[in-house]
């Protein structure tokens, strides 16, 4: 059921003239589509990767003993709610990066997919935009490295992300 | 218009022939697709809680004269702006914890939709991850309970974006 | 491969009658739909939109020298990281409401073209939701404008999003 390794959707030999009309742009949101699967297969990586800054924070919260709510004191014995530990205000800052640039990102990039890019280009795209930001949280949450590393992790995502929007922008402005 | 209660779209007889042969992927992201249907109300469900949060919000900001912005003052005809309200800031706490797995959810699922799944699996997962936000949410804003409840409701859903993403990644990792 | 102005996938006279019976349901999201098209420029816009708002976070970092890192401090030879400035706050302030309203908003509508609306409504809602969420950030972060700018502002888009949700949940509510 997952292996079919080719992008015509052609089962049987009878489809074949039915198929062989049917414009390609009909199948662009579809699994067949090499590109829409190279997107499901970066997406996945990167959300696997923003929940786990929600395990990374959990973990600075555990061994720092920094919580923000009441309730979640008998998970410490401590005796009082804590803000600002710089641990877990570093993860947090850069979680809510992910959430300010990989969340537009995979939304341009699926927009970006259904308008039709060369094949070849989206896939370059989609992977150099989604690798720059796992490293980016490599450098910023898990090994803090000095400056311009994670700078230029950012301006990678951030730049492909305007490319695609400029792409989609001059394919589709006439629907404005 | 929208009671299409059939999810076969061969609206003439002599189409028949023609959709016979056409693979079932082809619509998966299409209304027709009981599970596409299925995550549709789902995530309007999610949306509408997302939105009721920023209604939250403005109750405690009113109720505790908080206001984060100079200009919104005259609302309240108080002096200064201030910040840090122990209700306001829970919250936003709960709001912000939306941001970062409601919309990874709501995004992985889409791929994981597009992915083909088993149509009855594929429900039950939509349904449980969703519901159990819902419960966050009531744990967290609504009415706080102590732990575990926000935990058991928090790990429920982050489990299933894992397995979406997981199963996304073991269909399409050849394309990666 | 960009320019093709009418929205009938029809390339070849020899596919015409195959494509005269397929339902028109199948290419909601398919860029030959002028809603999905339209869809895809007003996400292109607020995407670019919310990648303004780092821009001008890093500006007003630079322009008040507060770093919240202390590896950026090299970038301005200063001593100490800081936080709470006032015109950063402000613009991280904006953002934060962008990822509470924009990301949602972009969601439902996807989900809203993908039920099928009417094509008329549905593009003067996008059309009408997205410029609001355009306008807040103007009246919020670039030039604060007394209220009841940005309430108005506010609750336009947020009404749009609650009617897409509510009317993809009559569409689909039997999927549940």
């Amino acid at each position: 059921m997952e292996n079919n390794t080719l992008a015509t959707p052609t089962p049987t030999p009878t489809s074949v003239s039915a198929h062989a009309t049917m414009p390609l742009r009909l199948t662009l949101l579809d699994r067949s589509n090499p590109v829409f699967a190279c997107y499901l297969v970066w997406m996945s990586l990167l959300v696997l990767k923003m929940l786990c800054m929600s395990l990374l924070t959990a973990r600075q919260r555990m061994r720092t003993k920094t919580f923000a709510n009441p309730e979640d004191l008998r998970l410490s014995k401590d005796s009082e709610v804590r803000f600002g530990d710089d641990h877990v205000e570093r993860v947090r800052r850069a979680h809510r990066n992910d959430l300010e640039n990989v969340l537009p990102f995979m939304l341009m990039s699926l927009a970006y997919v259904a308008a039709g890019p060369h094949p070849m280009v989206a896939r370059m795209v989609i992977r150099i935009g989604a690798s720059a930001r796992l490293l980016h949280t490599f450098v910023y949450a898990v090994v803090p490295v000095p400056q311009p590393a994670r700078v230029l992790a950012f301006a990678t995502t951030f730049t492909i992300t305007c490319f695609e929007a400029v792409y989609v922008l001059v394919c589709c402005i006439k629907y404005i």
